[in-house]
């Protein structure tokens, strides 16, 4: 920082001469255009610290036109406008902004800080037509350093179609949705958690050879850059700060051909599946959305919350020994519906505590489990609140599911909540709490709360795991997964999986149920592990690689091709399903959270705790895949 | 929100019409502008819950010069720019995209929802000379519902001056500098917490009339309007959730004739003091800005943090009997250094745990106390880190201020911690704790480390107050002030103010100390006190009004014109400083959180948890005032 206190200086004389120099110049140095001088100023003032793009339009009152494309471009990329003096020169004040605009270096002693875009000389998108810049201002500009991306027409019309291609793409349609689902009831689309929608004989070769891109959503840190706070947080609780204030805390959603994402940057991100342009994003939200967005009747579902509590809380907590009953969240919290295709809000609903996970849609009816310790019911395309329940602790992070039960056609939402801990199903019509089971170990920390339960519909179990019997002198835990009976929450078998040292945050892994195997991860010990449906017996253990003092397993397997899938890590598996033994491996950038992965046709849709969103073919993992 | 799906089934048509309308009209309708359609499909799609402000421009290619200007504004406002088909028609598309374009009423249940934008049609700013709206245009625009704001000039370099005067209006020089301070080098502006700037015989007549205005920050609330979440968190909850997620927490800042506020909407805002115009704006932080800028060497610094704790940190509290030091803040957390004059970022540090409070600057150091225990030093132009010394205890709110010892020449930081609760002093060029005073009552909740201690130079003393004595039974506390000698901390007196119930989240009140006199609020019963600066001899009481279940009380009083000034619940009061019998009193509109009011020349400003910036004539509040 040492050049910071000359530049600022520098910057202010600038300033001064933006505020006073359209006269100045205009007399001074008559040639000069004072459009040019103004927008100049005026980019600097909106911009104060500069843009990591800005668009560059003539300033040539007869291309005046190109403006309209350019401002569009600017717009949706939230740049400052700037106009060239002619085609052949950028003009005084333009070359002034340019350097103004510049991302400054705030702390060249760490490379990455939470939400600070990297330093450097902005991207420049240059808008019009062939002629509008001349071979000579081209090469001026690149000989200056700046990235240069040419948006270029034959005349405006031609101009405004090339920039409405970038800001507004048209929704995919015919084959680009073939073979995604059509909508999205659960965490990771499904009752089991399976989220694997296999390539149809009718589908585009495309979609059988699987689609690769890379999405950087508002956060984005560049890949191979180190954890923010890293020096002041270590490597135990920077990738977990990562995950919970800064970019995907679990999976995405795969409806129609469209990608949705919720990001801790407080935006909703809906991109094309095929080519991973964004459609359009919604935001921001009031807090962080760490959900799985849900996806029914039209409308998308996420939910904003965070995972604190005030000193008052810690307070009454100690003074009653731990008796009493929390609220969790510290800013506001809401759950938000937006229009599936065009993400505009149809309605909100705030709540006390945070809500987090994710909601589930059964009926036309949403139910969300919040830090107010409720399970709330809206109406779905409304928001209208039907009932609320209490369930006797709040949730941290269990998102809704459901359970129809065949003989009575009665619909369960179970769900997990904390303090006390417990799983807790409830009717989804009266919201009559129907069961809880606590079971009889010794759950530790959020446990039942932090995690969202798997269910079987056909054989009617429930499977939630949970960190168990902490040893404090060691900081030590277990990690022990329940199979319950569905209609009485009866615990059928449990199984422990080891002891390891208790992970940071989030403590458990998600369970997937496909085919008679229950397949968990555990943070405590870094492994996957198979076990039986019926009996809990041990099939097999898997042990992540590179996982780091955070631990690794809190993301779902999903199981597809004959093949189980699964990131941990920074890392994503394709495992044997009969041995547990590894098939390939493939890091992608980034780490991942609680992150399952999505595959639709030969293709994995997942998002990670640097704020990307990638979609990686799976012969990109196992090569081998037939 | 009946109309809800209707609505959005309507949108969904209009967007696909957008994505293959432009040659479906210019072939239906060849008459039509395809500029227009692709500007009004870019529009909604980069804003698709719509806007409160929309810019518009002609369509007509011979005026397409406007777009520039209208570009720098639709850039400064956040909102979309459309065109117009002709100088009478709007076109069908604009008018499509004005009807998407309205923000949407989400929640009709609930006035007011945190960081919503007011439903309702978008104001339209017309861009362009006389002639680019006929008046029977501007007829139906009306007759439509629009409001309408028109940027006219007789040709582009005219638009785009009378648009630089909004986007970048120039800095305060000359007359409306005169009175102002030229640095802010502490919470509240000096030691004493007095933030009085007298007029000047030779200043302006505006400055001895005093000016008036209300700026709305980003996250502004309608006065009038419930609270957000009201019927969730209630009276006693709501106003602080607002003054610590939403508005403005402490008071704003006054140099070289600008107003700095920070707010909870993560930004910074720069606004001359006498218009009340926005003159740049730096953010969004990382977090929420709740301390009162400091400005010195060129520099203004702002501080981001939230209030909470973990579960792990809340377990680790119960299970060490609350023996363990917590770490306070949850999100990410940082200070920032901006320009004072351009809001360009020149350097930000980031910690493990939250800078709520307001940092000092003394010698070109920059001193920061923050959740994590630990008191930093930071040069104050580079922000290269000097030293960091554990407190002992977490700062939750307690900003730094200081002491210089007139005997050694040594500079004291004093400070307040919780959990352990003490006021501590630190040298300020090695981080050496020279003293802790901890006070032999019973101190409640993070008591010392809320509060911000006031220091009387001349004197050599300290004052700092704090709720004490809690009753579990009644939840009852009581609130003590104590004077400590600077140098050693020895208590030379306290005393206690009056039992009343446990306030929520902040519960003490800012002392401030002038001419013998130490006046200190208490939210537990709502009153202004003025004691005896020696012995702590009560002089007078006065009782708060309408101040609600929340209490009132916790920013300080000023002393200015031989009138006491102070805000309080809805309220600003001028009270007769001998008798504490109330002079005068006003509401602006919405409330204050932890808020000192600010004065120069004869204008009071302040900023409130609704986040607006108030600029009052102090005749308005004391129509008596000489």
């Amino acid at each position: 920082m040492k050049a910071g206190p000359k530049l600022s200086l520098a910057m202010a004389v600038v300033l001064l001469l933006f505020a006073y120099g359209p006269m100045l110049y205009t007399s001074e140095a008559s040639s000069e255009n004072p459009a040019v001088s103004m927008a100049a100023q005026m980019a600097v003032r909106t911009f104060p610290s500069g843009s990591p793009d800005v668009v560059l339009c003539s300033g040539d009152p007869k291309r005046a036109g190109d403006v309209a494309a350019g401002q569009a471009l600017a717009s949706y990329l939230a740049a400052p406008l700037l106009l060239t003096q002619s085609s052949s020169d950028l003009g005084r004040q333009t070359i002034h902004a340019l350097s103004l605009l510049a991302v400054p270096d705030v702390n060249p002693d760490n490379d990455v800080q939470p939400y600070q875009p990297q330093p450097g000389k902005p991207k420049l998108y240059l808008v019009g037509n062939a002629s509008a810049f001349s071979p000579s201002l081209l090469q001026k500009i690149k000989s200056m350093g700046y990235p240069v991306e040419k948006v270029s027409a034959e005349n405006e019309v031609g101009l405004l179609k090339k920039v409405a291609d970038i800001v507004a793409p048209s929704l995919p349609s015919g084959q680009d949705v073939k073979g995604f689902p059509a909508s999205w009831v659960t965490y990771a689309g499904n009752q089991e958690h399976n989220p694997v929608f296999p390539v149809s004989d009718s589908a585009p070769n495309l979609e059988k050879q699987g689609v690769s891109w890379n999405f950087a959503e508002k956060a984005a840190i560049p890949f191979g850059l180190e954890f923010p706070d890293l020096n002041e947080l270590g490597m135990r609780n920077a990738p977990v700060k990562m995950t919970q204030s800064l970019g995907n805390a679990v999976g995405v959603t795969a409806v129609n051909g469209i990608i949705y994402a919720e990001s801790d940057d407080a935006h909703l991100y809906a991109l094309n599946a095929k080519t991973g342009k964004q459609l359009w994003q919604a935001g921001p939200a009031v807090n962080c959305l760490m959900g799985n967005p849900i996806v029914g009747n039209g409308l998308v579902y996420v939910t904003a919350g965070d995972t604190g509590f005030s000193f008052s809380q810690v307070m009454k907590y100690l003074n009653s020994q731990g008796k009493t009953e929390l609220t969790r969240g510290l800013l506001y919290s809401a759950i938000y519906a937006y229009d599936q295709n065009t993400g505009r809000l149809v309605w909100r609903q705030d709540f006390q505590g945070n809500a987090m996970p994710s909601p589930a849609i059964v009926d036309n009816t949403v139910y969300e489990a919040t830090g107010d310790g409720h399970l709330y019911a809206f109406e779905s395309r409304t928001g209208k609140m039907l009932w609320k329940t209490d369930l006797g602790g709040f949730d941290s992070m269990s998102s809704a599911n459901f359970w129809r039960n065949p003989q009575t056609g009665q619909t369960e939402i179970i769900v997990g909540v904390s303090d006390a801990n417990n799983v807790v199903a409830v009717d989804a019509s009266t919201g009559k709490i129907l069961w809880k089971q606590s079971t009889s170990l010794d759950i530790f920390n959020t446990g039942m709360g932090d995690n969202t339960p798997a269910v079987d519909q056909n054989k009617g179990l429930v499977f939630q795991d949970s960190v168990v019997d902490h040893d404090p002198k060691t900081n030590t835990v277990d990690l022990a997964v329940y199979a319950m009976d569905a209609q009485t929450g009866t615990v059928k078998w449990y199984r422990k999986l080891g002891r390891g040292s208790t992970p940071p945050a989030y403590k458990a892994g998600i369970v997937m149920v496909h085919n008679g195997v229950v397949y968990v991860g555990s943070p405590t010990t870094s492994s996957l592990y198979a076990l039986n449906e019926e009996t809990g017996q041990l099939l097999w253990t898997y042990h992540f690689e590179n996982t780091g003092p955070a631990g690794a397993g809190r993301g779902s397997a999903v199981y597809a091709y004959d093949v189980v899938w699964v990131a941990a890590g920074p890392t994503v598996y394709a495992l044997n399903p009969a041995t547990g033994e590894k098939l390939g491996s493939y890091n992608p950038g980034g780490r991942f959270g609680i992150v399952n992965p999505v595959i639709v046709g030969k293709t994995m849709y997942l998002d990670n705790s640097y704020d990307w969103v990638h979609a990686i073919p799976l012969n990109k993992i196992y090569p081998g895949l037939k």
